[in-house]
């Protein structure tokens, strides 16, 4: 979707015309009262559910959605009876108007000019989306971790066009730590010779070494101590790899190197590391980052929660997961304590998940129970 | 400390001559019975305790050992009472023998080529020094951290010339996610440009983005979430840095930059990777985490840990901090059961602190009082 009017951005920049990708699922009623909007975390896109097809007519490999295990006909946010809409965020890199994309007042590519992008920019861009839609009013905004972010902002930005909103694995703003972990990847790119300010497209070079460190943090974070003790634990990777050669509990030896691959959880990093590096742009990496350590709607009065959700007008479902230690359940209580002290609908589930972070994209049949139970009593 | 005779290593190679820096404090008595050995952990050296003076007998700004705290005359490691030892480890780049100092035998500085030590043989290396010292036996062996790792293997390598282990916020080997940070950490300075292979030091560069990448995860993982939100919380650095030109509680504006510094804990952060790439040496920095992850004393007993001390004679102190999320107290529970199992002499104590795995060096009166008790009991 083209939008030709200027989108003005909280830091007082503006865009002058930008797309937005987006994708839609099952049909909108003729009441227009069945949408649910879908926000993705930092490395999603719009493509939240389903298949990809190609020409001929095949399924494309390793084409699912980044939430289908939560999205689609039959499943916790039914398809059959919701219109569902995923769309990609300002300055990400699938599709909308984003760093790797020209300027048109400049007719440069935007590299490290495109502007920062905050939670509430994304909101009201999804917002001008629904208004070309024709869609007044959302059944339900849902998201998970950042995307549980823009969920919060909708209701209190545009508390009259939300009627439910569904916060996964979320937090009303990050901590220091958290904002550390960002910083850190931030720097690792920043600083990565082949980033050249921001401009690597000129170049014709990618800063990789950044992205890769970056992503590596980011796993880590994403997953609990508890989790990765069990995949992988002190595993070694030659003991992975090596057919067995000795009898049954032998060990293999370590290859006593620092910069060779010894363990089993350093093999999956780097290739996380690789992987992401090849796909995802830096930009867009510092943009996101930066968006969730600005998020913080309690921070324009004085830092208290319940008087920022004085303004929501929703019915709330908050999920966390005991392991998340991202964002922990402690967060996601802080956001139900201020919602009951304005007499909010709000029921909130506490998953006991080994997964840490991810838990909220994985098939958990507690976590999906809960989130189809919501929706079954949402009237589309 | 020079060392003419060949160690051999873990790893089946050899260091043919090598040399240690080591201080003492207070004096050996007659029955050489009063020894302390004290261990460091990664960025310390064997400057354990007091301040230096220069030439002209003025103190020296900021020179106070590592563990000032802890041990002096009158502390609670008494140097009016005990004959402490602090000990460079092999690989470190304090004056000990190590990755910036020259191969005798190919004339070349040895970067990457440096051996790959482990914990057994620092410990190994530190058992030749008391021999050259005249020190058949140590009252006490101690650490925090890594160095708590090389008391506990003191007590397994050496069981006989050990009386007493004091050992604090360590663990009896690294978990997953203890490994995936130091693998993070060891890849940004691996892939740092500057880093030539190990081999930076020919070429005149030093691989200053690795080593503060590395530094600042290092540092988020040493403090607590709490201490970080109590210390820097989402502080604006542009708060703490302007003059205060409005009302009370106005709020500094963003300043929507995703490379400059925004929050004070970014600074913070930036701050400590810059000095850190300023002194310490990236070869060792490899080194030392990797003997950090190789360390399992557990690991030719098949993982069972209470096998793996039945060797232990000495009586032990085991300290751990509650909020200490890298080596968490139920790692100290772990090697306390497996000392009980034995049925070894241990105390234990779990220390309510905030400060996270930092806890160990700084000044916390019931964590100080608890050692000082523990060392009022050993005879000297």
């Amino acid at each position: 979707m083209h939008f030709g009017h200027a989108l003005p951005l909280q830091s007082g920049a503006s865009l002058s015309a930008y797309d937005l990708s987006y994708e839609t699922y099952g049909t909108l009623n003729a009441e227009r009262s069945n949408a649910v909007l879908i926000c993705h975390a930092l490395n999603a896109s719009h493509h939240v559910a389903g298949v990809y097809r190609d020409a001929s007519g095949e399924l494309v490999p390793r084409s699912e959605g980044w939430w289908d295990t939560m999205i689609g006909p039959g499943k916790p946010v039914d398809t059959d009876r919701f219109f569902v809409i995923g769309v990609n965020n300002l300055g990400s890199c699938f599709g909308s108007t984003g760093p790797m994309q020209t300027d048109p007042q400049t007719g440069q590519i935007y590299g490290a000019d495109f502007p920062v992008v905050t939670v509430e920019d994304w909101v009201d861009a999804q917002a001008r989306l629904l208004d070309e839609l024709g869609i007044a009013t959302l059944a339900v905004v849902m998201g998970g971790s950042l995307g549980g972010m823009q969920a919060l902002s909708w209701t209190l930005r545009y508390p009259n066009r939300v009627r439910h909103a569904v916060v996964v694995a979320s937090a009303p703003n990050l901590t220091a730590e958290n904002i550390a972990f960002n910083e850190v990847a931030r720097r690792a790119i920043v600083t990565d010779p082949d980033f050249h300010g921001g401009h690597f497209y000129r170049h014709g070079v990618l800063p990789k070494r950044g992205l890769r460190i970056a992503r590596m943090i980011g796993h880590i974070t994403y997953l609990s101590d508890d989790v990765m003790n069990e995949k992988f634990g002190r595993q070694l990777r030659r003991a992975v790899a090596a057919a067995p050669t000795g009898p049954a509990g032998e060990l293999a030896p370590y290859k006593f190197s620092t910069q060779e691959v010894e363990f089993e959880i350093e093999s999956y990093l780097r290739h996380q590391g690789d992987k992401f590096a090849e796909y995802f742009d830096a930009n867009t990496y510092l943009l996101i980052t930066r968006a969730l350590d600005y998020f913080d709607p309690a921070r324009d009065v004085g830092g208290d929660l319940s008087l920022a959700f004085a303004k929501a007008r929703a019915k709330f479902l908050l999920v966390s997961f005991t392991t998340d230690w991202r964002f922990s359940p402690a967060r996601s209580r802080e956001i139900a304590k201020a919602l009951l002290d304005n007499q909010r609908d709000v029921s909130y589930a506490e998953i006991d998940a080994p997964h840490g972070h991810d838990a909220f994209l994985l098939d958990d049949a507690r976590y999906l129970g809960i989130v189809r139970s919501y929706f079954e009593k949402v009237v589309g």
